[in-house]
């Protein structure tokens, strides 16, 4: 799935490039845009499962900078999933060029527990046809 | 009262200054500060009265810019409270050069109901104190 | 204008709704897409002119929450231009409820020096072009 | 060495923890707080010898969230240096309990021509001695 994005001016730094905290965030909105595509909005799957997403791994390679004004994209997927967590992949590019790299791994909480439970079906049922094709 | 902090480099943008969306953090910072300093902190008041102290107004005047390296001080004290808002009024300076000046107004809100209520007795009783001096 | 936008879940905080520091940035994307729409996106401007854009007042209300999932729009335009200032008013909206209010003036810094300079007259004729009409 | 750190409200999100974007943030504020105990502050480093230092790897693994009202401890220290880059480790705790484990690795640049270039020998220094005891 690609999704793209336009840098704000308020993810820039002094060394007037995108500070490399707001990278996690892109993906975080890459990942919501990600739900929304397949039909299931995060906010829709937060109240219906009563579980948050949350991350537990993060790992990112910053290859080259982002800069005001750019328009970038995110070539991302999940990569791997099982009964309690799965794994997304990043390349962020701009104009071709590869400007980063990134994975993270997540588990699904109860709400109110804050036990991990079972990635819902409705999740594991996409990615299996992603994986078949 | 005063609230001392120096800028982190993430707070900076690509004009090489601090990003003016990070004032009104430095703000909250100053009253978690203040609720600490007079034994009653954010956290322990959210719990205990049930209540989400919520901001209803803010403004801020730029006078100068705070760069990567400086260590700036708010002076900072509630100028106003009745029995549902409370007014914050600060001043950043650097090295006695006034940087900005900020007003909030805040109200308090049952976390469930997300209703307006009246502000707790331990915020009236300080305020009372401090204006009678 | 209208500039419109979803909620990213990194910009809520522990009440549950989106944190106030983040209208500031908002109303940046806000201004941003103006001078993109008006085909003079501010990276070009800033470059062209050597000019920065820099924020001298803030004010805004707060009038209901944002919540994650929510879709805003923000109503919004030029209200006042003068030589060296300008000022934006703007209006937060989530399905015709007000959501909030903003103002923010504006003075144009050479970037070089960071004195103030004139606005680059390309604003002030887009700027009366619209108040005559 | 170790730097101590309470969270602020406003990096918490609505699941009620600090949202991981607030992780790298504080590495950095770590890292700052180092260069400043070996008395070189970033802010005079990067004036004295014209060069930005860059993060080009990222990794983070989150055990426990925080939540607002904590007080943590970074434990961290460069791990690795050679003549282009070094890394630095972290673990977060609270209250003895692990938070996170981090793991940064930088390169310096020069600020002008955005190449890298060799690490500042006070770097350098400091790190050979650190080993050796």
């Amino acid at each position: 799935m690609i999704y793209k994005r336009k840098v704000n001016f308020y993810e820039t730094d002094a060394q007037g490039i995108v500070h490399h905290s707001n990278y996690p965030r892109y993906f975080e909105e890459a990942r919501g845009y990600y739900l929304e595509k397949i039909g299931h909005p995060y906010e829709k799957i937060r109240e219906k499962f009563n579980i948050d997403i949350v991350l537990v791994e993060l790992s990112i390679q910053y290859k080259r900078p982002l800069f005001f004004g750019d328009t970038f994209e995110i070539e991302f997927d999940i990569v791997q999933m099982d009964r309690f967590t799965f794994t997304f992949k990043y390349t962020v590019k701009n104009k071709n060029k590869i400007i980063a790299l990134g994975e993270t791994r997540h588990v699904c909480l109860n709400r109110k527990s804050r036990n991990v439970v079972s990635i819902p079906d409705i999740l594991k049922i996409k990615y299996k046809k992603d994986v078949q094709t």
